[in-house]
């Protein structure tokens, strides 16, 4: 019996594990978090407006009727190319074939240093802890006596212009704005102050025609100030050095890159780009290793038709359904088919009533934008379940304009 | 303008701040959590079947329409009665009035020790602590090789037959059987163990009639063992003793009782029972500081019929509102009256489809009596938002057995 060990639970990894229906081919499917997490939403998780099992659902229990795939949760400490192996903190397992989809992390651009300092966001915990220290700024400037403190306590800095970057300072800002506007006695949530940072000379760069400028346009109604041409020169406890401007701030978050996991660079002769990301066969495979391939944001990939595949979740998912395809023909006598990738389009959301959405050649603006990112994002979560608490809670969010998850866990901890 | 100053924002502390509604009279409501809890459905948070969202509500959110009251996240350092001030950690407070409601905490009979090997249920971070552990405790069995490892970690042990006690047994009994039945591959989830640990000759003693029998006889059909007449003599690491009885247990969940919260201990010239709780006139004032409340758990009262209040949440409301009630009427000339309490009587649920409830002399128990425990806490859940939210949770996990809110965040630190 074949055995099928994938690496990582995240939209590539899952839908590969999901797509191999064959019952003569084992799977093992291997994650450092027992839950499959709906990233595209995390922000509205940091923000206080959904809870996190409202994105997050375990692996097992999604993969329950599986009865082919046996779900572990562990961390991958090594992978061994030639011995077909894979070392995991609890135990060793062998392969047939091997799916490394571990994704990828937070990129600071070689200033590691600056990573203590600021707010990632890429998991739960990350999201989880952005909440907090937002909620509890609010919460100590209430208290605060000093006025310079308070206000240093009510500035929030995003770095990176591109969709986490965009979409967090808008939820922050309407947060502040709108959301917290009566809950507050000594201060004035509205004179909160949200910074956002971007290097280069336009928001959403991968959005065509004037989508950028409506987007920077549209955050500075809602409050946000936004910098361009300004890159991050320096980051330290407290503040960072943008352009040739210091912001103080207690809560920086950082959402202007990703590399790839850090497995990528223990692999033995692959070749990898500048972000650490492997590049791969026509097949998704390794060169060399035709039973090792690679899916999700891990990859550098140029498609057939010349497309350099971008790291977004639908793009990963093709990635995993392809793979799961290519293994359970692998038997069949017929070579291996070349991964073509279907582009569907892109939607970023700024704010209440405001999305941009750029698909096959048509732009999109505004509130039927807006409306079009609901829908896509609803259809897509994992189960009917969440689909409907989710849906709920933006119905009455957008009445009352009320966030539901404004819980502070463990205030005293750090 | 008369300052009147509330510590504790439970049910007690809450609804005082909310009767205050004369704009003449200031109020500050202090809490060390920005959140208002739910408790008695915080058993369900620990289980994985509710979101901590879902029982949990901002304090400065519920009461963002009362004008005349500011909330502050702070915590009580000192209350000095002949000054009339509160020692807060960020600052001092004066009063005019003063409602202590505090509540109470986790108590060991004095063995203060067994604390930090057993998992209490008082706050929304003990019920992410058990839910945490329990759920990575049958992830680690599925990759343990070693099968008495194994099997320690698939036993539970619940100490108290208390509501509490009783609500978590049952709970985590389904958990197992049912809910994760079909998500593992190496471990059998209904082979876990739920032992439940009592000290004296029955569950829910404040029950009446059949229902103590009745209870035991449901857990034990839904595989909880349950241990009568069993005081625990000693607590380790990893394990338990009880009655001439040791299991060893990596979950060890104690719901055996409380005690005030230590604050009522620092109070000069008080009067405390065993359990620490403070001893007050019949308005519910200390006696001496007629300016002084006290309201919830941390008050030992008989009321004027000789019944002694229960620490559950009606009382807890009733003196609340009692208290505004007074403070509101201070100036009039009229005498203060003295408390009295309305049992609404008591109810508890045991598991899916079976509950007891005890109300006016009559009994119930099974279906029916699940149906008005459903009934009655989704009315007294804060808002709509969450009642709906909640309603819907309950049919969907009726219908499919499942649970929402698995997600296990942070697996890696403790």
């Amino acid at each position: 019996m074949k055995h099928v060990l994938i690496l990582g639970g995240g939209f590539a990894g899952l839908e590969c594990a999901k797509r191999i229906r064959d019952e003569n081919i084992r799977v093992t499917l291997v994650d450092r978090w027992n839950h499959h997490l709906f990233q595209p939403l995390l922000y509205q998780v940091a923000s206080g407006a959904l809870a996190m099992a409202e994105i997050a659902q375990p692996l097992r229990s999604i993969l329950s009727s599986h009865k082919n795939v046996t779900t572990l949760m562990d961390d991958v400490v090594h992978i061994d190319l030639p011995k077909k192996q894979v070392q995991l903190k609890g135990r060793v397992l062998d392969y047939d074939f091997l799916v490394i989809a571990l994704g990828a992390k937070t990129s600071f651009f070689g200033h590691d240093d600056w990573a203590q300092h600021t707010l990632g966001l890429k998991s739960l915990d990350d999201a989880m802890a952005i909440r907090k220290k937002v909620l509890l700024a609010f919460e100590e400037a209430e208290s605060a006596t000093d006025a310079v403190a308070a206000e240093k306590l009510l500035t929030m800095v995003v770095v990176g212009g591109g969709p986490t970057g965009v979409e967090m300072a808008g939820s922050l800002a309407e947060l502040a704005q709108r959301v917290l506007k009566d809950d507050f006695r000594h201060i004035d949530p509205a004179r909160a102050k949200v910074h956002l940072i971007e290097a280069g000379p336009k928001l959403l760069p991968m959005f065509p025609g004037g989508l950028p400028d409506y987007t920077r346009e549209r955050l500075e109604t809602m409050g946000v100030t936004v910098h361009l041409n300004c890159p991050v020169k320096e980051v330290g406890e407290g503040y960072v050095i943008a352009g040739d401007q210091r912001i103080d701030s207690a809560i920086i978050i950082w959402g202007a890159g990703v590399e790839a996991s850090s497995v990528s660079r223990t692999l033995a002769g692959v070749t990898l780009d500048r972000a650490g990301r492997i590049e791969v066969l026509p097949d998704l495979s390794l060169p060399g290793h035709p039973e090792v391939f690679t899916a999700g944001d891990i990859v550098a990939f140029t498609d057939k038709n010349g497309i350099k595949v971008p790291g977004v979740s639908p793009a990963a998912i093709q990635m995993g359904a392809f793979i799961a395809h290519s293994i359970q023909n692998e038997s069949s006598s017929t070579a291996r088919t070349a991964f073509a990738y279907w582009d569907k389009g892109s939607m970023a959301t700024i704010g209440r009533s405001a999305a941009v959405v750029s698909f096959a050649g048509m732009q999109m603006r505004g509130f039927i934008a807006w409306l079009m990112w609901l829908f896509v994002h609803l259809v897509f979560l994992m189960n009917m379940r969440n689909r409907v608490s989710v849906f709920l809670h933006w119905v009455w969010s957008y009445c009352t304009w009320q966030r539901g998850a404004r819980v502070i866990q463990s205030p005293r901890s750090s």
